[in-house]
């Protein structure tokens, strides 16, 4: 198994101002082409820390990738640390001072100094080409570990990694014959976590040391992620196939995709097909469901529009809900839900109508009806499902968990749709 | 100073298949309220590894916080791993049993043995409450290190953060009389960064060693975050003061408040004072201006509802635009962003109407009208005011900076309306 590990530089990741996309996104392409991510660590712009981090990092990694502090000023100390850790000294690197010439020149501004020394560079590294931008990444190879710099602009470390690093790492593999990790992700909705633990049961049955299984919660669903582990690419395919059987067979009615497709995306591609249009009545919501509709391009095939009814006169007059029925049950209630959904079909002339009403909180809560408490229904062609649901305390994940469930309401019943269809 | 780190657990996060936020928050609200940030780590869901690296940190930090691995399954290993680093053993923890017997009963689902574990606790810990999910956060002290486990879910951490650690890290910089960090932030909105920075000048002239500013950009206005460093709290708050006066001046008529308070919130503050309502006709943002409004609770004093007018069908029937206005002009415009505002103010009768429309791409732009064309428009008791924006290529920043812009020019008319008034 090829091992690597990220040390990411920079004062203003380790404060917690930037998020560190750059690690994710080399982690999950190393994952990808099937190495073992082991660490991460990130450290803020400081040469003795650097080297702290650098030195345990090289010692359980065949490569370790940097990001950040190849910048032109002053804060910006990764070049200086990497050239003092390798006991080296700097030469001009010739085919980088072409290519800064070139690069200021076609942006008609000047090569100064200052932007000059980045061809500066420690005369034992492999200098790496970047075509993004003016600081070049660098390779050097100590004790069996590949230590590879690279500047933190995301781009110009995606070049660095996508033209220099992954094309040595599928030789590294190749030429050595190593084993690797390969994952695959199935996606569940309308399921707890705890209960789909209890589903597939004892994991020892089926896992052994080159198989793996984890359960990824959010709010709209559990993804499972299943994983080979330090073998060869046949045998790998062969055991993820072989577990997503068995998960399919437990489990199978609630998993609707895999590898990160949304719940958003399979109802869109649903809808798609079936040529049919969704319209939403929401009131706890607040325009949440429609927003995750046309969160996806294209979707003006299916989404029409919709009513936002957070004020139960709008409910009445815009969606045809009895003033009586929320006299009556209340305006969170199955009956109103069901009129939402039926009213807003009707109004803009889709196919299907969802509308969710619910108490989001913290406050408008009863003991009949606690915060949390939230009926979504679904208005088709032929029928109104009403579901209820009792989340938590907490307004945002409520609404979130709300959404998560609409479309869950929408997917099974598309899904249930086609699967009548194929069966005629 | 009081030294902070993070490790982060999960093998999710180690290949990359989640951007670990959590760090980033912790980071972010741990360095304001003084404490520096001196390391984060991400390890995968295995013992040893987490435990040298928990190693590690301690050495270097007053706080360790851990996130990750606290979940019912079987690759959830954090609790078993902190009990053997303590060398302790299991009990059962009464109050969490309670809390999780009052979980699942309000949730109508039963208490399997399962989930009743989470309250099967290391016994040296200080158990920290948390009412979002089933999952207590843990603290441990050992040779003058606090070390702190909470469940990865974000919000179940922000929860143990908040409630229990800040309060505590207070006391801590209190009782010791410890010198700190300190930071306020401005925001300010409708003002470009560059503009900005013109307006503040020479930052030599007003900052020494221990104070800072720092421009912080997002799709809805520049933050201005200052900062006082390693002082004692009564002068931290001094240099605070100082340098909030000498912004005001230079650049105060863009600022709309302090401390990370959102511009949706400030706009929900002046409606609800001037006891006015909105409404809002939601094209490309297909339901995020609604959703932004209805993220506050008591929303439901000034936000009446809306029209989703993803189709153009809608925007004639519901909105009263007119399909001339359409065929003459097209969707994105002037013409029809204005109808639409007046179209959902009269129908839901609300003092203020808010209407966007516009191409959010990637696909859609024309020469005229290139992606990224948007027109807000703002329908008042008296006038109806547009604006154009030409935004980036990138469809979610897009929308994101619509709902950004759409508040921003309620809160300008809001805004100019109580100067008039006050001024009389």
């Amino acid at each position: 198994m090829i091992q690597c590990s990220i040390l990411t530089i920079g004062d203003e990741i380790c404060i917690g101002q930037i998020v560190n996309t750059n690690a994710a996104w080399i982690a999950a392409h190393c994952s990808e082409i099937g190495c073992e991510v082991i660490a991460h660590s990130i450290v803020g712009d400081d040469s003795e820390e650097i080297k702290s981090e650098l030195k345990r990092l090289s010692q359980i990694s065949d490569y370790v990738f940097l990001t950040g502090g190849l910048g032109p000023t002053h804060d910006d100390v990764t070049k200086k640390v990497l050239c003092e850790y390798f006991n080296d000294s700097y030469i001009w690197h010739e085919p980088t001072l072409l290519w800064l010439q070139d690069f200021y020149a076609r942006r008609g501004r000047p090569l100064t100094e200052r932007n000059k020394l980045q061809a500066f560079l420690p005369s034992v590294c492999e200098v790496l080409s970047n075509e993004r931008g003016t600081a070049p990444g660098m390779l050097f190879q100590k004790d069996g570990t590949i230590v590879v710099s690279m500047p933190g602009v995301p781009r110009e470390m995606m070049y660095i990694m996508e033209q220099h690093i992954f094309p040595r790492i599928e030789q590294h593999f190749f030429l050595q014959h190593q084993t690797r990790n390969m994952y695959r992700t199935l996606m569940t909705i309308g399921v707890a976590e705890s209960d789909l633990a209890d589903m597939i049961g004892d994991v020892s049955k089926f896992l052994d040391p080159h198989s793996s299984l984890a359960f990824l919660p959010s709010y709209s669903g559990v993804r499972l992620r299943i994983g080979a582990h330090d073998v060869h690419t046949d045998k790998a395919i062969e055991i993820l196939n072989s577990l997503e059987k068995i998960l399919r067979q437990k489990a199978g009615k609630f998993i609707y995709g895999s590898d990160n497709i949304s719940i958003e995306k399979t109802v869109a591609q649903l809808l798609t097909e079936r040529g049919e249009t969704v319209s939403v009545a929401e009131s706890c919501t607040g325009g949440k469901i429609g927003a995750a509709f046309t969160d996806l391009s294209g979707s003006s095939a299916y989404f029409i529009g919709g009513v936002l009814a957070y004020s139960n006169t709008v409910k009445v007059q815009e969606l045809g809900v009895k003033s009586e029925e929320i006299e009556q049950y209340g305006a969170v209630s199955e009956e109103v839900a069901r009129s939402m959904s039926q009213g807003v079909r009707h109004k803009l002339q889709t196919d299907y109508g969802i509308a969710a009403t619910g108490v989001a909180g913290p406050d408008g809560g009863s003991d009949e009806k606690p915060v949390g408490t939230v009926w979504i229904a679904l208005s088709t062609p032929s029928t109104t499902i009403t579901k209820r649901y009792i989340f938590g305390n907490d307004r945002a994940a409520n609404r979130d968990r709300t959404v998560g469930a609409a479309f869950d309401m929408l997917y099974r019943y598309l899904k249930s749709r086609n699967d009548d269809n194929s069966g005629n």
